[in-house]
C-alpha cells in the first residue's frame, strides 16, 4: 500500500502501554514514510470465531498493543513531529464489544456484549449491523503517541499531551497531526486501528479492526506545543451527514452527566423505533454517533448532544 | 415571511425570564404556525451605533427577552411539543461581545470587546469579520423553551429540561424540535436569535441579531420525553466545512478544563496565523467553531476537540 515507505514496523514490533526505556525498533529522518502493520485493541485474541464469552478470557495484559517505538533522529523535548496520515490499507474483519466496567454507560450495561464486522476492504460500501444498520466506514488510528517524558510504565489507556489512545476519529487519511515530544527521538508508536467510530466512543470500544497505516513524520523544531492538534483535509463527517441526524440532549451542570444523559436518550430513540436490543443500540451509537458540546457559557446548565446519522438506519 | 401563520406574536409581546404565571399573550391549536418578530439578547440596547462603552452600560434586567408565551391547546405535563422550524427572516444587523464575567474564558478576557456585524439578509454570502473572517451563516432561535413547572420566576440564562437558552446551532430551518411539557397549555417562548454560532458559543455570545422566526407547534400527547431531542432536516455543518478544519485539543480528566484547553489552543493559533488580537478570535471561534468531545471513555483522560473551519479564513 505504501509506495512511498522507507521503513516497516512490522506486526511482531510492538509493546504493551508507554515506557521511555523501551528500545527503539527502527530510527528514521524526519520526513521519511514509515508503514506500520497495526494489530487490532485486542492483540488477535478476538477473532472471527469468536464469541462473547471470550471477552471475559481475554488476558488484560496484551490489551492495545502498538506498533514501535520510533526514533525520530534530531527531535527533541520542545519540539513537536508533524505527522501526515498518508493512508490506511483495512482488514476487512473488526468488532465492536461492550467489556464490562468499561464505557460511558457502565453502570447501565454490565453484561458483556460482542458484535462481529465483515466489510468492504475498499472501503467503498457501509458495513451492515445486522439488518438494521448501515455505517459508513473512515478509518484511522486510535493510539498515535510519542513516550511520555516520565520514567517507568504508563497504561497504554488514558491518552495524554503526547497523544496515545486519543481516539479521535478525525485522524484520518488526510489529516497532518502535530504532537508534542517529551523525549530525545520522540519515541513514535501506532496502533488500536478503527475502520469507524464516532465523537466520544461511547461504548468504549470502535469498529476495532487490524490494518496497515502509512504516515509520513516530520519534526518542527522548538513547537512548543500544549496539547496535539491537526488539521483535517476536508470536511469530517460527510460520509454520515447526508440524511440528517436523530439528536439527544443532556441538559445540567456536569457536562459528564450530560453526556451520559445524552447517550442514554439516544439509546432509548433507536431501541423503540428500530427494536434493536439496547445494548446493540449502545454499540451502534459508539461506531457512529457524534457528542457534541452544543452550549457551555449559560450557567450553570451546559447542553451536550448526541448526533446520530439517519443514513446509518437506511 | 409567513404565508402559512395562523398567529403572530409582536416585537412588543415578550417576557424576561420563565414564569408559569405569565399570562399567555396567544392560545393556539395544535398543528397551527406561528411568527415570533424576535428582538435581539439585548433587547435592542446594542444597535448599529453601538460602542464597546455600551456594553458597560447595559441593563442586565432586560437581558434575552422572550416572545410569547404561547399556550397550546390541550397541552398537558408528560406531552411533548412538536416544534417544526420552519424558517428565518433574519434582519441583516447583529452583534457579538465579550462580557465581562460570562464565556468559557472569562478569567482570560476580563475586559469588553464588541463587535457590529452586516450581513446579506438572504444568507447568501457570509459575513465578513474584519479583512480575515468571512463567516458563513446558518440562523436559529438560541432560546426557546416551555415554562418550567416549580413556580416564581427562573433565570432565562440557563437552559432546562422544558428547553430555554439551548443555544443549539442545529436547531435551524428544518429541523423539528420534541420539548418535554410540564404545565397546562406548555406556555412556549422564542427569542435570543442568531444569524451564526458553533458549538458551544464559547465566548458567550453568537451573532446576536433580530429576526422573524415562523414554528409549526404540534403537540405528542403523553411522549414522556426526559430531555429535549431533535431531527435534522440534513447536514449540520455543511455550510462549514468544505475546506476542512483546524482543530486544537484539550486532554485531561474534566471535560470543562479540557473544552477550555482546546479553545485557549485555538485562540493561541489563529492570533499566530492571522495577526488577529486574542479576544478577536476568541469571538471569531465563538461564531462558527465546534467543540467536540472526541473520547469519553479512557480513563481518566477524556479529549475535548475545537473544530475551527478553514473556509471562514477564505
Amino acid at each position: 500500500m505504501c509506495r512511498d515507505c522507507a521503513h516497516t514496523i512490522h506486526r511482531t514490533r510492538n509493546h504493551y502501554g508507554w515506557d521511555r526505556s523501551i528500545e527503539p525498533v527502527a530510527r528514521i529522518a524526519p520526513g521519511e514514510t514509515v508503514a506500520f502493520e497495526c494489530i487490532d485493541a485486542s492483540d488477535g485474541q478476538i477473532t472471527k470465531a469468536s464469541t462473547v464469552a471470550d471477552l471475559g478470557r481475554m488476558d488484560d495484559g496484551r490489551v492495545n498493543p502498538v506498533n514501535g517505538p520510533v526514533y525520530v533522529e534530531g527531535a527533541e523535548p520542545g519540539d513537536a513531529l508533524k505527522i501526515t496520515i498518508d493512508g490506511f490499507d483495512p482488514s476487512g474483519f473488526g468488532w465492536t464489544a461492550n467489556i464490562p466496567g468499561f464505557g460511558l454507560l457502565a453502570d447501565q450495561f454490565p453484561d458483556p456484549a460482542l458484535h462481529l464486522w465483515s466489510y468492504d476492504r475498499e472501503i467503498r460500501q457501509p458495513a451492515a449491523f445486522g439488518a438494521v444498520g448501515k455505517v459508513p466506514l473512515k478509518p484511522f488510528a486510535g493510539t498515535i503517541g510519542c513516550s511520555p517524558a516520565a520514567p517507568g510504565p504508563h497504561s497504554v489507556i488514558p491518552p495524554r499531551r503526547v497523544g496515545g489512545n486519543l481516539d479521535v476519529r478525525d485522524l484520518s487519511a488526510g489529516t497532518v497531526l502535530y504532537l508534542p515530544v517529551e523525549v530525545d527521538g520522540a519515541l513514535l508508536s501506532v496502533g488500536d486501528t478503527h475502520a469507524a467510530q464516532g465523537d466520544g466512543e461511547v461504548c468504549g470500544t470502535a469498529i476495532e479492526s487490524p490494518m496497515d497505516v502509512a504516515l509520513t513524520i516530520d519534526l518542527v523544531k522548538d513547537a512548543r506545543l500544549a496539547m496535539p492538534r491537526f488539521t483535517t483535509a476536508g470536511p469530517v463527517t460527510r460520509h454520515l451527514d447526508a440524511k440528517g441526524y436523530e439528536v439527544t440532549t443532556g441538559i445540567g451542570p456536569d457536562l459528564m452527566e450530560g453526556a451520559r444523559a445524552a447517550v442514554s436518550g439516544m439509546i432509548d430513540l433507536l431501541s423503540a423505533e428500530t427494536g434493536m436490543d439496547p445494548v446493540d443500540a449502545y454499540m451502534l451509537a459508539s461506531v457512529c454517533g457524534d457528542l457534541r458540546i452544543s452550549e457551555i457559557v449559560d450557567a450553570p446548565n451546559w447542553v451536550v448532544s448526541f448526533h446520530f446519522p439517519r443514513v446509518v438506519l437506511g
